[in-house]
């Protein structure tokens, strides 16, 4: 569960509805009373139904919600079920079927590419980054929650990851064992991540042990390389892969023993379609 | 251009860096003086420059910025550079860089359908739909127009579009003339649009001659009909393709003759690579 | 129905009762417990009902609703009562007692305009412009359409209104053909509305065959030449008449022919008197 | 000088430009240079200067300010005077507009009616209540500075007022003298004003010896009847007159002898003529 | 009663759990039903309850409250119960365990100063003054009122109070009966007070008349000083104390026989203890 | 740095002064022009200077600051001056005073409590907890960062941190080794920290060797004996010591050898005298 404010939740009713159905009025429907349902056309992963729940309550409406965030469901499964008048259920129609269309797209495909790495191994983790949508950061977190994904990092402020261009702007932007020493020093409560560029980045960054390597955009090969490498070693230090990882080339990259994969692919993924039908009562 | 409240931008910096870069500030690099440059990495069109500007003054930075929204560049284009610490500079890293890649990647996919029906019409308009992702309609309609793009509606306030939805709570749902005749009168400064989802619809439709019908998933023979039901109706109205129009298959349907496409897909193109690169100064 | 957020809701209780009812906490009568009575002085029409009853919720009351906005009532109807602790009645009070005196005084007057206006042509519609007062855009919506009003525009950014203003800086500011015909192939979803400033421009803008001639505070005797020279060009362009449209002259108007008035003369009527009545229980 | 927070400025301008101006836009001539100048067109007290600055520079404008608020001008005088692309312009124009016009007329009737008193006695006081139209309140505090007046009450929470229906809420609604000994004991650092409904009211009312009574919709006999009870009461207490004050009244009331005259009348003001005129550049 | 904003309670939650509990999440332990109580650890004063329940009905929970700010309670004294899901029991446990510590800290610190100078005299009154922690206003006040203090300013806009700092800018810093007799005119429904900084002010200033003099930083024996000043000018004019009170030295400052003291020490109090037990049920 | 947003700053400076100074205005002296100074009274560390310039900043001045959040100054030290109109000095003082006030007292106490602990061990580490004063996270962030601390977590949503309060609503809540085995698997990216309340959790949590033993209201004896018990177990665990952790204990915690601190003692300190003079110019 995520907490959503009334300015964001009205943030999603306003930008469509700001004035209200101006249809609906001319119409002159206004307040016949009418069933508003929405089903998940698709079998798959359900997301976004405690926002839409919380837009419908917002309209005066009281929603009957049959499905929770993160089940799976049969087609053309009734998600909610909600009455009232037309200017209710048609100023909250396209903003809730936005919700959930967007989040069971973004919640289908991280189940899938979880389903992917998971039958390689099952404790794999695919790790979402804060490569969103811009402004969809809070819907896309709830949304990769119910796909059984996990959030790498939510924003800047709480944990470590050291990119090329922080250490560019270092006194000795190579020396990664002075960089790392500082931070496991500076920063005991973290684990320290570094991400590598190139195989001679992984040889370099090992030296100073950190916590985690992330690597960025590596072939196959590369990740094999990196963990003969790692062996070598013989430290703790864990990989991570991120860069172009998705539903088409996960489990390969499973496949070289890393188990832990960090994308974005998730948040681009087609929305799913959710019917919305409204019938007079 | 579209004005962005501070309220809006902030919450596309705060939604990444709420209490800063964590990381920044354990490498002790906070102070150090560094240029940020924003490079498009392929060919095309430019969007969400002037929001992308807009952030980064927000924290205190002077952005150069070298291109439009709206324009076309060539690969590697530089579109904005800045100079400052590099707390302001790793704040503003991924906020400004997600407003570009995806304004980008809507605007890029925009321009590309534009000139498919355009090839065959000049005068033909691709006009986007309210489906966007929630929490972006603002940012996708800038992005929309940079690629040559109109908006079909706004949001639901101020104009006409009669759906099944809307016609099921009229006491005759299928009496379209009624419907049609009231709405021209109530609404004497809109043009009244009323979806069909079948040729029959079609049929009736035309009886109250409205201003528009939205032929709603129509394949090509049926866009082909509804031409020639028009014809014979004698009728001024305009017809318009909705749902499911994409860069893959508009050009087929503008050969029919239609020349306004209403769609979403630009929603859902693929982000644009932008290459963020910070070196010290 | 207009939704109004929380944010907006906020803010008419907090303007005034920002940090509470000192009079009522030094009376120390805060937790005493009253009844508050909302009564219309005066016959006439309702509204800011729902957004009075909101505000009421949001202070922990459970308020009960007699009318509905868009009603008419006999004088001295109470239209809501409430009852609860002192502290939240005194809080209360002003910010609602605002909204309903507002509210109905802007419905009252449209629905006087309206009358005038119905009473020549059962079709005539009374809009009412963007002219508002600052702050007020959506609270004044919500009064005119209980007035029986129409929206002329809700703002800018989906209609199409040309104002010398904006032929000023066109290339060719007086070749409305030119401009019209733009508009036309540009916004196929809109219609195209000019103002005209003298008898001249009306000439010219039939011409361009636009949807709608606004005429800007034009005599009576003007409107009719312009009736004359519609006539005359045999389009079906509709005339609209705005500036100066009052409660006082629209009929005069309407016996022009012309159904169809811009106005925001509503938005500066007197506010209606709402008496409310604080006792004991 | 008021401050107004960034959300209330946006709120003004997003009210009418929420997605910018469709006609610009459609005309093409978005980026076209202009400037835009805004005049009084009746001589009288200006007001709304400083907000409608901070609108435009909001817009990314450098508006040139010729006057400040509280100024008295000629017909036809230029306020404000501004030069930028036309989507700027016409984001700008309306929201401008209505602030000057609302917040000169609201200065304009406030400046009268001081006038008025001031011409019987130079030390009376015009002070403008918490009666303002929803949303307006800082606004109209603006505007009625700017026009001599005073502010009886910004709100609920810093100043005592007793009402008919704060008493009714106490054990001895009657027993005046009992509250205002204890209002008096309890907030020391406060005038007690008692609200008085009728000349019996001022009788009972005096016997507490209050700072002042507020005479609510008293006749001008009243007054005189009241001015006399509080002469042979011999006490310091001082007498406002409130309800129904206004322009055509304030006059006759002050030659009663008293100076305090707590109106709304203001705030209901018809706005003052703003021209609006764009120009190329 | 405040009433606080969904805004203000928004941003109690948000500041802590804007992206729900992690820890919570990564146990599994999500949809675990619990009940939390909150006890207050030491005997006392409680405050924040009502922000408390709001913020606990925000995150979809029903608490069950027993006690009212306000009242004393005996050492571990239940305040709140609640049950729900784990992930709502944790993002809601700091944020109101916050809430009430701080506010039971600084109700406790009041209760305790106001019960220190009311065993001198019954009548005195302990008021804090706008010297507040950023951004907690209005949360203080809440606080303030449940420890039985006063508010001496809400905030600038309400209330005359001269300090030096503004003095200095006037035409004659040092005329206080010049600058006393203008405030007297021209605010009419305000009490005139003036801050003193030396003995040497006090005796100025009472040439002026005000209606209060705030003695700042007086020591003892200069408000005895004062007292006799004031008592040698015949005046009604009240003395406050202001500047350095506590709980230390505010009953050796009520011994002068000074009841009006105004102070921000509660504001730093230290925050009471709440305990608060998640257990399963 | 930290960014503060729009709406941020400006709740600060209109928590105060939300209608303007009416002393000011009342005067008369709001176009007086001024210098106004703010001193730091006492010698110490600074804080809150970016915010206090941001303030200022938005009331159209334009302050010269003459310190850097950070730096330490003597006694009498003037941070920052400006001159600008007395209504403009005057909104700003008291907002400003207060923001450099708190945050300065709470750099000075972190920077007095970081030299306790570095006396003993250069790389000791104060650690701010997330027990702020509600609706100050941010600023006391800012400032503790300012002293030279660090932040414990910012949230609840980025980092473990497992309390008694957690494991009570796992099935086996006392099986610490399965917990963590759990949190080890599902968070790679997070280092784990679990609160011992008692010495027996100490030696139950070594079991699942945790990243992190945070120990909650230990005695220096006790966590001395945590000490031992660590080494006897061989693992790379680091102890943190929290609760009741103070300037003056401190010192005597890092004798024991553990040299992670989690306190939330600055944010309680006493704020630092900031001496604010206005003079005219």
């Amino acid at each position: 569960m995520l907490y959503f404010s009334d300015q964001e939740l009205d943030a999603f009713l306003l930008e469509d509805a700001y004035r209200g159905d101006l249809t609906t009025r001319t119409l002159g429907i206004n307040k016949h009373m009418g069933k508003m349902v929405f089903k998940r056309k698709h079998a798959g992963r359900v997301a976004g139904i405690e926002i839409a729940k919380a837009l419908l309550i917002k309209l005066g409406l009281q929603p009957i919600v049959h499905i929770e965030d993160g089940e799976d469901v049969a087609p053309n499964t009734v998600l909610i079920e909600v009455e009232g008048k037309a200017e209710q259920l048609h100023m909250g129609w396209k903003a809730v079927q936005l919700v959930l269309e967007w989040s069971c797209g973004v919640a289908q495909y991280t189940a899938g590419i979880v389903a992917q790495v998971k039958s390689i191994n099952p404790h794999a983790i695919i790790a979402c980054t804060r490569k969103s949508i811009p402004g969809t950061r809070k819907l896309a977190t709830a949304a990769v929650l119910a796909g059984g994904g996990h959030i790498h990092r939510s924003g800047l402020s709480e944990t470590i990851l050291v990119f090329t261009n922080h250490r560019n702007l270092c006194a000795e932007p190579n020396n990664f064992k002075q960089q790392i020493s500082q931070l496991r020093q500076q920063a005991p409560e973290n684990k320290i991540t570094v991400e590598a560029d190139t195989l001679d980045h992984v040889a370099a960054i090992l030296k100073g042990a950190p916590d985690i390597i992330q690597l960025d955009k590596f072939t196959i090969e590369q990740v094999k390389q990196s963990i003969i490498q790692l062996a070598q070693s013989g430290l703790p230090t864990i990989l991570s892969v991120a860069g172009g990882i998705n539903i088409s080339n996960a489990k390969q990259y499973a496949q070289t023993g890393v188990n832990l994969f960090i994308t974005s692919a998730p948040y681009y993924a087609e929305p799913e379609d959710i019917k919305v039908i409204i019938t007079p009562i």
